[in-house]
């Protein structure tokens, strides 16, 4: 893959369509990776993302104890390992090593790139001040990678109940939006 | 349109894929819409959704006047709409018939269902304590409407400056999540 740097003011374009994620954490030897969908921009630049990890779970203890992780985007490629991430606790299983997805060193931050993965945002726990009443962690991104090969990823968009939206068609409409 | 009520439970279903969405507000003779992409599922019941609303805006100041309002779901049938609506300010146009939305009275909130789009979730508004610094609303939803016709509603999923991403193809994989 020609994963490339990605510029932070443009890692919305990323998040704002709401794919399903896999978050990495790692703290000394332990590491672990989840699925997660319930996450949204809070800020353009420098990018803020907050990541909604209620209750308690192996990856929100790595989180709260290294302050970083990694946001990894899959595609539907590989989305039998995203939906067996997530009916799986890593507290006593190597989830990279048993679902056979490939971690890579990052730059900032401890947690792992993902290999089969199209994109990663490093980030850096930003704010934890609303974890106890609604799980909300504000991550801010440190430095993003991006497949400068995938134009239109083919997404995963979680329906529930193992009912995945696949990214469709792309259609471009004269817009002042950012 | 069959306009059917929706279980609370399921809604995150409607949320968690990352659709745009149009949120009116209404308070006494005001009423608006505007677009929005930034939002997440908080908790699935009752449930609570975070929109991202940051800076000033008309459709801020009548949500936080009234304290409610109506999140709408529209598909790919009428995105010319759902730009324009973006591309617009309230304060002095009312959009509905600038861009020809339907309003449609809610069950128990002043701001309109728009009869265009195939879901609508009537929302109160919950807490505000991350709007100084975020800019997140915390909404939970009263009641969900949905149009029982529509099995895999095409959304749209904003991935920046116009361009979106409409929803494709649904798989199915075998899941322990909800």
């Amino acid at each position: 893959m020609s994963r490339k740097p990605f510029p932070l003011a443009k890692v919305y374009t990323l998040i704002e369509p709401g794919p399903v994620v896999l978050l990495t954490t790692a703290q000394g030897e332990r590491r672990n990776v989840m699925t997660l969908s319930w996450k949204t921009m809070l800020e353009f630049e420098p990018p803020l993302i907050g990541c909604v990890i209620g209750g308690q779970s192996y990856s929100r203890d790595l989180l709260m104890a290294s302050k970083e992780c990694v946001i990894n985007i899959p595609t539907v490629d590989i989305a039998k390992k995203v939906v067996s991430v997530g009916n799986t606790t890593g507290a006593r299983t190597d989830k990279f090593k048993r679902f056979g997805l490939t971690p890579l060193p990052a730059r900032f931050v401890h947690a792992p790139l993902i290999d089969e993965c199209y994109a990663s945002l490093e980030c850096r726990l930003a704010d934890t001040r609303m974890v106890a009443k609604y799980g909300i962690f504000v991550l801010e991104v440190l430095q993003a990678w991006v497949d400068s090969a995938v134009k239109d990823p083919r997404t995963l968009h979680h329906r529930g109940y193992g009912r995945f939206m696949v990214a469709g068609e792309t259609i471009k409409l004269r817009s002042r939006m950012k």
